[in-house]
């Protein structure tokens, strides 16, 4: 009873801050880059999920039935959703669309390291535009997303591959369709395979394939994405690496996922063209183009947590984020009511204030002025009508007639 | 399945921004009342809302079952996720806590004008003082929600009423205390029955109650609080008015809801102090006063939506939200490599700048910056290595050579 369920966190003051933190750097990054938000409900029809994810997300659905009788899944990712609302949306705004969300999402299995039953996800996806310049403006967001919390090309790497380019490789070497979902799955898992146990899994395909894989793939389209990401001064943060093929059943072009460069993590992002979802999930009625990636807030908070530029700058944002303007020391009670009329102000006027609720030692209202990270401390006591206003950084006491505090704080504060 | 689950929303653009905004007012206000925000899990232990929460929220839990047979709901309110969170991690922060949080919460329950499934409930509690300040700090806090979107005493009221007044009065009267419970819903539910039906369900105590709920009742306490608010400006925000008592079992003393003035919409906000909650949470370890209150997004916005010098300054906060600075034209697609390295540098300096990822006409593209709110146009074409920069509330253009662009930029709109 006193703790969360498994798998579900509480976010007391500190970790709620740093998650909003990493919420405001992500809707900040995306709005420079002409990206709106959207969002969808947190609970969707389980057949949603059941068709258009792949087999792991399947397995590990956070399903049930509701009181009503219905199949409900609480959401394990977003793309279907996003894919559902486009549907039915798409002529009430302009091509292409980006767009982007913060969702929790959900999961039903045992909790791991990096991994729990819920987790925050940012989406980006651009709808209605196949081109490649698509793949490179969202590559490019995946990564000044990083940047903006101070990763660096030394630290985090985008490894770049393409589904066509290994379909290709099956249609031309006559492999049938039916098959190739399950090769491309052991494409996928021949990083952490012995070689021999990939080559007897591909079968007749072994040579062609694991030509590709030891370094004999040569892809056009990706040594262009890599010149559009170079032509932004980003190409040392990607790398093309054609043994990514990606879980998700629905992408259909160029795949790709982020790492931390020391492989301590998982994948910190992933994401890719996906040309068909939305098609099939209208029955055929609006055919759209996308391509889009995710990213969690949990692998990408253990890179913050273990990078020291991005946890100072994380410090900074939490700090900022959670400090008061003034705290108000009523030094006598007598002016009490003075304190409260003033404090009501200065909050109408955009600053973050706090005073005792209750009489308390004048020592103590400066410890928790200093706790609560005040820029400054305004007394009220003998000095009144005036009021001394102690600049905590600087230790500098200055005072000042009650009626010249706004101005005063006004020009001195940048607000 | 091209549509949400009966009772959830899809959040397309304009009203995720529109929820944004309010989330961020709601944040900002509460900042300068020195509140800090938190979270909890959405999905919860049953058991944390059957022994908490009042009969009409048990009757409403959206509870389920989950794949390892727990018992589990998706939280319909915040307060024993509170209590739950503070009575383990008490010791960690100075008291009093000033704490809020921004909830998505959930009810199964036929749907109806301005009650969904879910919608999300902004919580502000105060843990840890018993005084009255905290009961005025957090009153005061509320009407500044509603003032942070331009309400005014003429559009919203706060109806102040305690519970403890009414506990005094039966335990006064001689009525056993099993029986306060259903008398106190009787009073709750006064002011929509007939006085006749209200009289015989009070039975021995028909007669002091009606005087009371006929205007013969005094509360010094009460008279006070409005008082403390007085002194902040805020007294014909509010009223005494004793009929109020609130459905949730666990109040202890003041009660209060907000209200429309013209009496349209359900109440948009409620609270009081509940002081014992925290102590029964956690089986006497820890005993902490409290009082808080819980505003809806619903509500509000139809509130929002009514009044237009609210809706005026909501769509304002809308627009902003969503608008770019800058939108690059290309005009002759030779300049696209110039327009591509000087659209990463534009977004590196902070700036929300797009383009066009194809070619397209250039009459079209001012009308896609003109439809992404653009300040201003960059176009590079034959003027290139000048850019002619369009203001486009002015239509004012300028030929700048494009090295100094960005001090021009930088000069000319404060960031």
């Amino acid at each position: 009873m006193m703790q969360p369920l498994p798998g579900f966190r509480d976010f007391l003051p500190p970790s709620c801050a740093a998650r909003n933190a990493l919420f405001a750097c992500w809707r900040e990054t995306c709005r420079r880059y002409g990206f709106v938000e959207w969002d969808g409900p947190i609970l969707e029809p389980t057949e949603l999920f059941q068709k258009k994810s792949g087999p792991e997300i399947v397995a590990q659905l956070f399903n049930f039935t509701d009181k009503g009788g219905r199949e409900v899944t609480l959401r394990p990712e977003l793309t279907p959703t996003l894919a559902r609302v486009v549907a039915t949306h798409e002529r009430e705004f302009r091509k292409p669309f980006k767009w982007f969300s913060i969702a929790q999402c959900f999961r039903y299995e045992k909790q791991q390291r990096g991994r729990l039953r819920e987790h925050f996800q940012l989406n980006c996806d651009i709808l209605g535009d196949a081109s490649p310049a698509a793949e490179a403006e969202l590559i490019a967001l995946a990564i000044d997303l990083l940047r903006a919390f101070r990763f660096t090309e030394k630290e985090v790497v985008v490894r770049l591959s393409d589904r066509e380019f290994w379909t290709d490789l099956l249609r031309a070497h006559s492999v049938p369709e039916e098959r190739w979902s399950d090769l491309l799955s052991v494409i996928d898992k021949s990083e952490r395979e012995p070689r021999d146990k990939t080559a007897a899994q591909l079968g007749s395909v072994a040579g062609p394939v694991l030509e590709v894989l030891d370094g004999g793939g040569r892809s056009e389209k990706l040594e262009q994405l890599v010149d559009a990401l170079r032509l932004r001064g980003l190409a040392d943060f990607v790398k093309i690496d054609l043994s990514i093929v990606r879980g998700l059943a629905y992408y259909t072009g160029v795949v790709f996922e982020v790492f931390d460069r020391s492989g301590t993590f998982r994948a910190i992002a992933g994401g890719g063209r996906y040309d068909n979802l939305i098609g099939q999930l209208s029955d055929g009625a609006v055919g759209l183009p996308a391509v889009g990636f995710a990213m969690g807030d949990v692998v990408l908070g253990e890179m913050i947590a273990a990078v020291p530029a991005a946890r100072e700058r994380m410090t900074k944002l939490v700090l900022n984020a959670q400090a008061l303007d003034l705290y108000l020391v009523i030094a006598k009670e007598e002016r009490r009511p003075d304190a409260v009329r003033q404090l009501q102000s200065l909050r109408e006027a955009g600053w973050r204030v706090d005073y005792p609720l209750t009489p308390t030692k004048v020592g103590k209202q400066f410890q928790i002025a200093e706790a609560f990270g005040a820029k400054a401390t305004l007394l009220y006591g003998d000095e009144w009508p005036s009021v001394k206003m102690k600049t905590l950084a600087t230790r500098e006491e200055l005072l000042l007639p009650n009626e010249d505090l706004f101005t005063h704080i006004q020009r001195t504060w940048s607000h």
